[in-house]
């Protein structure tokens, strides 16, 4: 008898699934079963439709060519059936069935299974505050939210969004409102920086100056306690700290997996409730697969249990799921989180842990900082791209790529370069050697992302002594109370102005100069060394050392990063 | 004694070299020698400086921040010995020593060493061809080249150049004359196609087409015969099909490594005379080292001795060679061969083999060739790239990945996503999983790279069997003579144009009404199955499949490949 596969939601693992297995196997009877009658979209879409430049709802759901995928879709070209408006309410085991309920009806039957996919997803985190039952506030996680927040703002009646979450969703929202709409949004984050567990505090600085410069204000560190209304409308957000007026509420506060049917079932999850699966995508009922936001996969940069609730996840884990129901035998390894999110004029990316993430994780970690253009320095056009490479002590194993820049392209071909080593144990030396494209309209000769592998090598040999740039700015902010020498190590006419602007603390030795200014350079005190970009500071470092002054310290990425993270110098 | 280190070659790697060796070891003496006064340049630079998009000469050879990198910047920034108008005429290995001869007074002397760095690079081949010495006919490898070229541009007295050698050097001084003076530019290639050994001739196919577009002739499978000249000019280029006029005249016929020192000195070379290194880059003499041009490292994806002078590899072999002679420890491993190029409106990229030299080493290969927006197909602003994927049958091994794309950033950031792969004996079921970075503004949620992984792994599986879309045009313009049944597999819609205008050669049945008209299609002819892109088609032959009818073919890219390869259909 031909399986019968049995598919529990319809958005994207699971139409991935339904169509990889009956491609594989066309005798199976495949089933996908969603509560909606809106299946198979682009979630990841909403922020551009909200914003207009998606113009039509539909065209989250349609293929390249302009075929809505609806039910009568997966029927006539890939030979599924799809059951809408149909909630499951159980999965029974022992006796290879699941409950469905129709939505509409409210009749009851069962569908009974050979093999069931679990493709239900997450649904937006909507934490339990007073007022969050007004009009006027939502989630932007499903295509009725998205008309609905559309809706709003193409009416004329919102003068001002307040997104809760700095997380992708909160701040690709916060974008299509002010950049195309030009509302004013606020951001509340209960984190201390947006985008955390993904960019290092010191790039999110970088993001929040991008976000801060077109009418989006971040408040980040703040917790929203309650939301007040007006004639049953959200009027208010009111925070620990203050109150910000708002005709519009998006709840971007994170997400959760739809795993309550797994729990009631018995199937194995992990702490927050993922569904847990092996390498196969298998539960842990061998009848039974998982993946997308519901499912946790192996982290292969820490080797822990992951969860990386993104759309390309979802594909890639649907298309090994439909070969494994097939018969076929296919695995997904794990991740190691790469993620990309577009902003105003920057993008940011990155792949891997964060220099926070790791030192949690309990790795003994550095970062390295670095700005460099992203072409050929003499190529007319070219951004400065920021980057930082997060490596182990002691193994010089690479953990983590992050990164922001003007030109996201350009930014990615970085972050995509180191993702797959990461997973795979590999070495700053690794990175040093990264065979990357070289052409001056796109690459240096000594690329970013080789210069950065050079200097994490550096620093973790004891070559290279690294002070933050963040660092730098505070023990600059506290130079009167401090006993520190500032050394800039930049040409004179470079240094000049800092020099007339702090007499007495700021000192001017040019890199080339110092051996025969050695004599000037105090014995007795810590020494903070900078240039431009953090390469001659280096050498000048060596210079030092070479004299017998170790006490030093090499800004990271220079004045170049100390500017672009505000520091008022 | 402190180590003496001599480095014969100061433009990229040699460069690199010295300042790395004086770094970690600041009492090692080392000194660079170069015939030239103009070393530490960015010889890539070159087309960019030709075009007048880099303004002066010197920005080549300046730092980020304007500084002249020539002797006395190496002198007093790096502890440098710099010899320049220095011509190195033997090694003697017995008492290591080099002899050199001042360019300019004819004097000799000798320079010991301890260690010996060559990075003389390699220089334009010059085919013994009539009418060479002619004026106007110039290489474009060095700065003093680039001078002439440019001024003899800008003096207004050129009005059609001819560029002997599609290769890379030859294409961007094309665009330079082209694009940014406006002038016509005549490419003739001895090869069957431009960039071979880069692009497949399908890719090399779109490439030609913008060059054409745009004011460059391509002449591939031509020879140039010889040179005319008047007054000792050159006027003509007569190669075996025609006579070019031409008062410039670039050759870039490729390059061949300097390595007559090293022959001479007894060194191992590889066939056309690149030095053999090992893993530390050392020649077959401990106390040599040799990289950049000059050597042959491996080819990573054959594991044969490979070549590829890129600037970027002399810069990353010049600090490995640094580390060694500092007496550390550091390896190069190999290079697949990572290389882009930006033509007018399109750039191209690749690493590893082509399908042609994959098979010419030997290897059972195929090549999946696809084309697919590189953003969320319903993200705006967003282009057609062309990737191609060559792996091995039987070991469903990566060996290259090549490209075409509007927007270079985009190609380049899929290519280097795959390029550490192909050195590591990777599958094509690690690019159907290959983590890019995801987010609809610059990827989609199925990637191009992931897509290309799976029609692959379909491919070898036997699933998918394909037919080229260069075969394709064959056949069909072979149609009144061929037996072949070609089946449009798109919506009604899209397929009317064709069958209107090809009555009973194109047969239109939409892939969701295969098996209702399984009837009409003939059991007794090859069929061959298209669509769009290639996806429909491929769900077509499956769906005849069941049906028992399995001599057919599935058009890779479909239409879409079809007609970027100027198929007239």
């Amino acid at each position: 008898m031909a399986e019968r596969v049995v598919v529990i939601g319809a958005v994207a693992l699971g139409p991935k699934a339904a169509a990889r297995c009956k491609r594989l196997c066309p005798e199976a009877h495949v089933t996908l079963i969603d509560q909606s009658t809106r299946i198979s979209y682009g979630g990841c879409g909403i922020p551009f439709y909200v914003s207009g430049e998606v113009n039509r709802v539909d065209e989250l759901q349609e293929t390249p060519y302009h075929t809505l995928r609806d039910a009568a879709f997966f029927k006539t070209h890939k030979g599924v059936d799809v059951l809408v408006r149909t909630r499951a309410t159980a999965i029974n085991r022992a006796e290879r069935t699941i409950t469905v309920e129709n939505v509409d009806t409210g009749a009851v039957s069962t569908v009974p299974y050979d093999k069931l996919v679990l493709a239900m997803g997450s649904s937006a985190f909507k934490p339990p505050l007073p007022g969050l039952e007004l009009a006027g506030i939502s989630a932007a996680t499903n295509l009725e939210e998205a008309e609905f927040l559309r809706a709003e703002v193409a009416a004329g009646r919102v003068n001002h969004v307040v997104v809760v979450g700095g997380g992708f969703i909160g701040l690709e929202m916060a974008v299509a409102f002010a950049d195309m709409w030009g509302i004013p949004v606020s951001v509340v984050e209960l984190a201390d920086q947006i985008l955390p567990n993904f960019l290092s505090d010191g790039l999110s600085h970088m993001a929040v100056q991008d976000l801060q410069g077109h009418s989006v204000q971040v408040y980040t560190g703040e917790k929203v306690l309650r939301f007040e209304g007006e004639g049953g409308r959200v009027a208010r957000v009111v925070t620990d700290k203050r109150t910000i007026e708002a005709e519009l509420v998006v709840m971007a506060a994170g997400v959760r997996p739809n795993s309550e049917l797994a729990v009631a079932a018995g199937l194995a999850v992990a702490e927050r409730g993922q569904v847990l699966v092996d390498e196969q995508l298998r539960t842990s009922d061998p009848n039974i697969y998982a993946g997308g936001d519901l499912a946790s996969v192996k982290n292969l940069v820490t080797g822990k249990p992951g969860w990386f609730p993104l759309g390309s996840m979802a594909n890639r884990q649907g298309r090994v799921i439909g070969t494994n129901v097939a018969g076929g035998s296919a695995t997904f390894p794990g991740a190691v989180g790469s993620w990309g999110i577009k902003l105003f004029d920057y993008a940011a990316a990155g792949a891997g842990l964060t220099i926070e993430a790791a030192r949690r994780e309990g790795f003994d970690a550095i970062k390295v900082h670095m700005n460099q253009l992203d072409r050929a320095h003499f190529y007319p056009e070219r951004d400065l791209m920021t980057l930082e490479l997060v490596a182990e002590r002691g193994t010089n194993r690479v953990l983590g790529v992050q990164g922001i820049s003007p030109n996201g392209d350009a930014l990615i071909a970085r972050i995509n370069a180191v993702a797959y080593l990461l997973g795979h144990g590999c070495l700053v030396e690794d990175i040093s050697n990264l065979e990357v494209v070289y052409t001056p309209p796109f690459a240096s000769a000594m690329d970013i992302i080789n210069a950065l592998g050079n200097v994490a090598e550096n620093i973790l040999a004891g070559r290279l002594v690294p002070l933050e740039a963040e660092e730098f700015a505070t023990l600059w902010q506290a130079r009167l109370q401090g006993d520190v020498y500032f050394l800039d190590a930049r040409a004179h006419k470079d240094a000049e102005a800092m020099v007339e602007k702090y007499p007495g603390e700021w000192h001017s030795i040019p890199q080339d100069e110092i051996a025969a200014r050695i004599g000037e350079v105090p014995k007795d005190k810590p020494i903070v060394v900078l240039c431009n970009t953090g390469l001659r500071s280096y050498e000048a470092q060596l210079g030092l050392a070479a004299h017998g002054i170790t006490n030093t310290r090499s800004v990271l990425g220079g004045m170049s990063s100390a500017k672009r993270l505000g520091s008022k110098i």
